[in-house]
């Protein structure tokens, strides 16, 4: 039991930076002949080597995961509320990693770095990438970090399949897997959501072929609408009324096109920003990523096989509000692993912030991840 | 009771227009000083005039709402199943009539139609419209039909909502009202969906501020996002699941972004084929004029209060699966009908197949529809 202080930052962090020249095989046939990835760390690995946690992203997500930047104090990491000292992933006792995943946007080898066989940017022509994939490349930097098995792998949504897919492919290098507001793989409404998505970014005029940077533009439109879909899912309806119901910014119908509705302004808004700073070919892979995931797909979509290889001691959450991985979906993990008899804790918190309740700093939920962090040993 | 006979068609029907030169004037604020409606009626007008039953349609329908055409015999209207002899609304008994919405794209004044005063297609000067002025402009044309009072008036989704509103705007000229699958207003996530679709349209580098057909094109890409993602909510999760599931078009992943998953065909299928006919003008309009549809608005938000002008007989009916306008949506109307004393039979039809079930010809639905309409007295 690591003693109780107040939740502290982790204060100014520094993104570092690993070369492989190691080929990686990619489940897409492609190959991957050398790469780079851009990770962070919080806390100090211990003599054992035996307290790393490794945080995997979401769809849009990042390896600053906590902390702020030197140079940019507002940018805080997108689980700053999770990790720190005195946090439920406390830094004092754990060493915590957070990694851009392989074709991400964000300094990882990806569409929007340099293709060194080229000398060009990757653009459209970096290889489709999976979690197994990402897992592999996961694997290669723990082993540059001199890390041989992680106390845990943590990840929300699609960090949560990451986390899942960590289980299966290297059993033996992973004690505790917390799979958080995810889902063993997506339905067909899932992949119409990322469908629609993908075809506002294919058809934008601007996308190009996906060679946008070499025509000196970028496919905002597309990837404007891509986040506004995506964040009706990523909210509940409830969650939406209680925020912005029928609130009309001038207090009456105006019969434009102009905002009328709040929630018309908040969906804008959130797509403008993001369409000002996320890479359209790393979004298009990041969401067949997910559509692809679907472990129990060579056990004839038997999940309990599948999950067999499965030796972690795992904690699966869900949130009742959750439409996009509802607890259902969670409730076929913890099944498939009780089927295997593995140690599985399952909770389902009642929060009314839908799918992106994994983010929020509520109360049961970190008290939850508190009591599972504080039970590992190290 | 009419008397049982195998269900038939009303055959080949032609459509009509009615023009007006009364000036209209609408919520928006703007008139139509003349207009023109296209309808189409089935079954014949008794002698009293105390047969007619108006059916609203949703919206991308359209007045052809029974029958087909004689040039085009394939083109069936979209309630066929609903409409006919020996059909729950039994055309031996009632004279139905389908008209096209005020701003339609299927031949009534609307932006795909030449504007009076200035010789050319409307366009995007085309005026908003609202539900009640639907109604307004439905009961002109009930008064050149020589009908002072409806039996009924039925809709299911936004056509459900123009009935209820003909139960408010003219209580004395109908007697009986079904709304199906429809709401007392949309929530934030209704209107999120249309505002996702509507920026689809207005972003779309061909929609030229909707002046598309001044300049020779058709934002296609816009029209074809907008019902992709009205697709996803028609449907519901199961079905969706039932009907597509992961199926791989190639048995495998293929990457890369041409069709891999069934649901991805359907959709970009179902996309193509609404571009290629639907007016991105009128898509807009109907998606504004649903957003617009509060009648409780002017009464603080009190759904009994502005029900208690409504003196006409009700059936409410919604489906288990829908999740675009729940169950839990019709019973706001129904508690609303309940509060006034009003008298409201209400069914829940339990049917896997979301919003769409209004359209489907699903046996409990039709059956609990065909004893309705049989009680009417004309």
């Amino acid at each position: 039991m690591t003693k109780m202080i107040a939740p502290q930052s982790v204060g100014v962090v520094v993104p570092q930076r690993a070369e492989f020249t190691t080929p990686l095989a990619l489940r897409s046939g492609g190959t991957l002949n050398n790469y780079h990835l851009v990770y962070e760390t919080y806390g100090t690995l211990n003599a054992d080597r035996s307290n790393a946690v490794l945080v995997c992203h979401a769809l849009s997500g990042s390896h600053h995961v906590a902390g702020t930047y030197a140079d940019a104090p507002h940018n805080v990491g997108w689980w700053d509320n999770l990790i720190g000292p005195g946090k439920p992933l406390d830094t004092r006792k754990f060493f915590v990693i957070g990694v851009n995943n392989l074709g991400g946007c964000y300094g990882s080898s990806g569409p929007n770095q340099i293709n060194p066989a080229t000398g060009k940017l990757w653009g459209a022509d970096f290889p489709f990438v999976t979690v197994e994939d990402w897992v592999e490349s996961q694997a290669r930097l723990a082993d540059r970090l001199g890390i041989e098995r992680f106390a845990a792998v943590v990840g929300g949504s699609l960090g949560g399949m990451q986390a899942m897919s960590w289980a299966l492919q290297y059993p033996d290098r992973v004690g505790h897997v917390a799979v958080i507001a995810a889902a063993p793989k997506l339905t067909a409404q899932n992949i119409a959501f990322n469908e629609v998505a993908r075809q506002a970014i294919l058809s934008d005029p601007e996308f190009h072929g996906g060679h946008y940077y070499a025509h000196g533009v970028v496919p905002t439109r597309g990837l404007k609408l891509a986040r506004m879909v995506g964040h009706i899912t990523y909210l509940s309806d409830d969650s939406m009324a209680e925020k912005f119901g029928r609130s009309l910014r001038h207090g009456r119908n105006t019969y434009s096109y102009d905002v009328e509705f709040e929630i018309e302004s908040y969906l804008r808004y959130q797509g403008d920003k993001f369409a000002g700073y996320f890479d359209a070919n790393t979004y298009l892979l990041t969401t067949k990523a997910l559509d692809y995931f679907d472990p129990a797909f060579e056990y004839g979509g038997h999940l309990p096989a599948a999950l067999a290889r499965a030796s972690a001691d795992f904690l699966v959450i869900s949130f009742t509000t959750d439409w996009r991985f509802s607890p259902e979906r969670s409730r076929e993990i913890v099944y498939a692993l009780l089927h295997n008899k593995r140690n599985v804790s399952y909770a389902e918190i009642d929060c009314p912030a839908g799918h992106d309740s994994f983010l929020l700093d509520e109360t049961r939920y970190h008290k939850l991840l508190s009591a599972w962090f504080d039970r590992i040993e190290v």
